[in-house]
């Protein structure tokens, strides 16, 4: 069986410019992709994807559709650009093109329509919501097998291919530690439970929670959209309810680094006088004042293993579907959090 | 030379139809179409009417060639992050898709290819390098009249539609800070040459010097290569001049934490024993310890207008070339540079 890698030897390119001539990928000399072609036949070289590609004209693009939010600037955030470095680094291996298209509203929502008008091969979905409409363009799309691949979002009752963190995990993780280092009064800042993710965190609270025998209270359950603002005004909630809060855990870093600038505006410090804990491990966690303790989600492997799979799926011809691959996350545990030397925390 | 017969013979069509395909004539099906389009890209045939009827024929695709950097998460990085966003903003307006695709080393480099293959309608190229190679695949481009914009990279003696900033000024800007400040040996560490806005920030850098009637030391200058660890490892070169020093000004921000983090392992304090400015004005240099004086820049307006800029040449039927938007930067002064109460700064 000849490999990829003998091509690329005999015609002195990197094996990812072997996958861009059999993809048709990419700004490519004509020279080199002769170079490629010619090895490829002396070496009787056919992958799978050939006959495929010129039976039914592939056109070497992966999509990754995005949500589109107003005034966000999308790629500059730490969650969307990890996931995106992760496809983009898969994709070159495997000599594809990425083509990004911004989510339409519920009501314009057609995935279907990118792979008809031949723009995609396959799809990695980033930013999905639970709402009937998405739910609905997602059916269309399993019954008509064209391969996608969610992130970070499951559908309940509709096995699709999917890639996501352990979040009721991470969840589990942050809330415990807390709770070790003596904590009690616990309040929970999190996201739309439009998202799976948010619904999973909540279930990891309330479990660490249980485990310690404390019930979960619904006032310190704070909703925010994970802005860096919405943190930022939830900060006058938390000061409200200060004699019974000690420590906070956050749904992303974001908000949680808001709700120290809140906090701290009002006298109030991280790893001084409460303890907090955010998720995602961005740059800004490490760069906070204090360094931010954090649930590190491995966003940039999520992304490589969504476009493996879609790429998998296309190479077989078939979508693998209702697979569901959830990666580890792990506590990271910085100064928002150590227990400040001599406090006293109040323990119930 | 590839001929109309051998494409003829790959796509089992007559060489009429091959003719028909690419002069747009006649009802054709789209399947025999696709074939005889398949082919030509196979065995890289290219009369000189490909070109036009490719133009006419609209992928809907805005195309954003970025450079690959082994080992680099590129959609993290705060510039190519916020230049994307931009793109993406004025895609979105404008109902376009985006098609990201990574630029392979200069010895393979055809941007042409892009268009030829319909992937896409115009580019915005990101992290060119005046190399010979690239150069020459540019003029290629515009002899061709396919509509492209530059950012942030100038090719002297090569006039053609380019966003950039005005890094001469900022530069300047940042230097003049210094010296006002009183601080007079100012190291200097710049990213490769290759880049036009080293070169130009390197004559701000010397302007500034110049009208304070300062001799430029050419042991001053520092290279790296924009990321943090060069900023790092510069450290060394610039705690073993320490006696000549008493200022830095960094190409980017990401070099001026390395810098700072390198010189605060050593003893040496951003904002106490020396200033320092970067430049971009990233969310890392709000959030670094000292926040950092920096020059913003602003990449997501410059990642609007390039898009702005490709689309409208697009829509005219021919490219815009020879055109240079500059947008104005800004110096933000932080703690890293504030002159520390009651220090001594040595004067020359």
């Amino acid at each position: 069986m000849v490999t990829r890698k003998e091509v690329a030897e005999l015609a002195t390119v990197s094996e990812a410019t072997v996958s861009r001539v059999f993809n048709g990928v990419g700004p490519m000399k004509p020279a080199t992709k002769e170079r490629v072609l010619a090895a490829a036949q002396t070496l009787g070289y056919h992958p799978n994807a050939i006959a495929q590609s010129f039976a039914r004209r592939r056109s070497g693009n992966l999509g990754v559709v995005l949500p589109y939010m107003p005034k966000v600037h999308l790629f500059s955030t730490y969650y969307f650009a990890e996931i995106l470095s992760g496809i983009g680094e898969q994709c070159r291996k495997e000599g594809y093109d990425l083509l990004l298209s911004l989510l339409p509203t519920d009501e314009e929502l057609d995935y279907t329509q990118l792979y008809r008008s031949q723009k995609v091969d396959g799809c990695v979905i980033l930013g999905a919501r639970d709402t009937p409409e998405q739910r609905r363009s997602l059916e269309e799309l399993k019954a008509q097998g064209l391969p996608f691949c969610l992130v970070n979002q499951r559908f309940e009752g509709l096995p699709l291919l999917e890639v996501d963190a352990d979040h009721v995990e991470g969840s589990y993780l942050a809330v415990r530690s807390l709770l070790a280092d003596g904590y009690r009064r616990i309040a929970f800042m999190n996201g739309s439970p439009d998202y799976s993710n948010s619904v999973d965190r909540l279930a990891g609270y309330r479990q660490a929670l249980l485990e310690a025998g404390i019930a979960a209270q619904p006032e310190l359950l704070l909703e925010g959209n994970y802005s860096r603002t919405s943190g930022y005004k939830a900060a006058a909630e938390v000061w409200a309810m200060r004699d019974r809060i000690d420590a906070i855990f956050a749904a992303n870093d974001r908000m949680a680094i808001g709700l120290m600038q809140g906090l701290r505006e009002r006298g109030w410090l991280a790893g001084r006088d409460f303890a907090i804990i955010g998720c995602d491990d961005s740059d800004a966690a490490k760069l906070s004042d204090p360094p931010l303790s954090t649930i590190h989600v491995p966003f940039f492997e999520m992304g490589k293993a969504a476009a493996r799979a879609v790429l998998a799926s296309i190479g077989h011809g078939e979508p693998g579907s209702g697979q569901q691959l959830k990666l580890p996350t792990q506590l990271i545990v910085r100064q928002s959090s150590r227990r400040a030397a001599g406090a006293e925390h109040g323990r119930e």
